[in-house]
């Protein structure tokens, strides 16, 4: 039986995974999260993912390695962490009264069996409209500072999100439902608690 | 300015309203939430979050009291709290591989204003197929004796979600987005405390 690792400081993707009683150990990756501009939304978020688990799966060719990766896609745009206020405020603004993409790409690796497996999960979030009053309170909060888009859906702003398509978790940060799917088709992974 | 009371002992409930910052007391209303089987879902979600709310404003008719009450609805069926293991498997397995509806009432209630303000909110939600160790692993959690339909999409069972379509929160128990936009027309409500 071969162990799970999770390829990420996120204690977001932690909680997920710990939800569903999975098993596993946690390995940050610390890459250099650049990527090239020509890149689509999904090629960005598949190759980092897979950087991400690679990375990881180097130091531990026996261990099945997750990577994952997290942008938001909104009219052409991607929206990453922001950087500071002036960032943040103008991201929201631009999330405001419409809808975008939330894309995660996860990649899955095991060296010594030479597997690498991938998918790209996207849900689609439509925003109320947010006054710029609210916007201001929000940031005040520092929750923004982590998130791609300046949004957690699991925090205050939760109040913005009028409804979403798709799996709510991949928002979050990790699509887990799709991703059971796929570690069932894993028999030699240790790691259901349940 | 009025005091916002929560007329129900849910957790989860608790968990949403504290999430988004607001202030709030908590008086359960222990209310008989048996309907007449000839009411429309719509009809009964509407009647109970009332029914909830009345309850604890007649005892405090200088706040503002909120009743919630969420069912499942799949094929023409209502499902509430599984009684005992027959019923819990019976609900997964009929909401196995194919959709359902999740449909919350809420109800706002100034007794001294005249304030009655309702809504219903649903969401459609897509589960995966079951196999049949599955949900009895997820029975023997014990998670599904205190939820409408036999689970809980923040636990363990996140996992048999596919997809959802409309509002996350209103699935947990508690359509939030949507109260706040209604909260915010009620400038009288103390409440917002971020």
């Amino acid at each position: 039986m071969c162990k799970l690792i999770l390829a990420s400081s996120s204690e977001r993707r932690k909680d997920i995974l710990k939800m569903v009683k999975l098993n596993f150990d946690v390995i940050p990756s610390n890459i250099d999260e650049n990527y090239e501009k020509k890149l689509s939304p999904k090629q960005i978020v598949k190759k980092l993912s897979q950087k991400k688990a690679m990375a990881v799966s180097n130091k531990y060719p026996n261990s099945y390695v997750i990577g994952a990766d997290t942008i938001v896609n909104v009219k052409n745009k991607i929206l990453n962490k922001p950087k500071n206020k002036i960032e943040a405020f103008k991201m929201l603004k631009f999330l405001s009264n419409t809808e975008h993409l939330v894309l995660t790409g996860v990649c899955l690796i095991n060296k010594k069996d030479n597997v690498i497996f991938n998918f790209v999960e996207i849900t689609k979030v439509y925003f109320y409209k947010l006054d710029e009053e609210l916007i201001l309170r929000y940031i005040n909060t520092k929750s923004p500072y982590d998130k791609s888009g300046s949004y957690g859906i699991q925090d205050y702003s939760a109040g913005f999100v009028k409804k979403i398509e798709g799996c709510y978790y991949n928002v979050v940060g990790f699509p887990i439902s799709k991703f059971l799917n796929v570690l069932r088709t894993f028999p030699k992974i240790e790691s259901i608690s349940i």
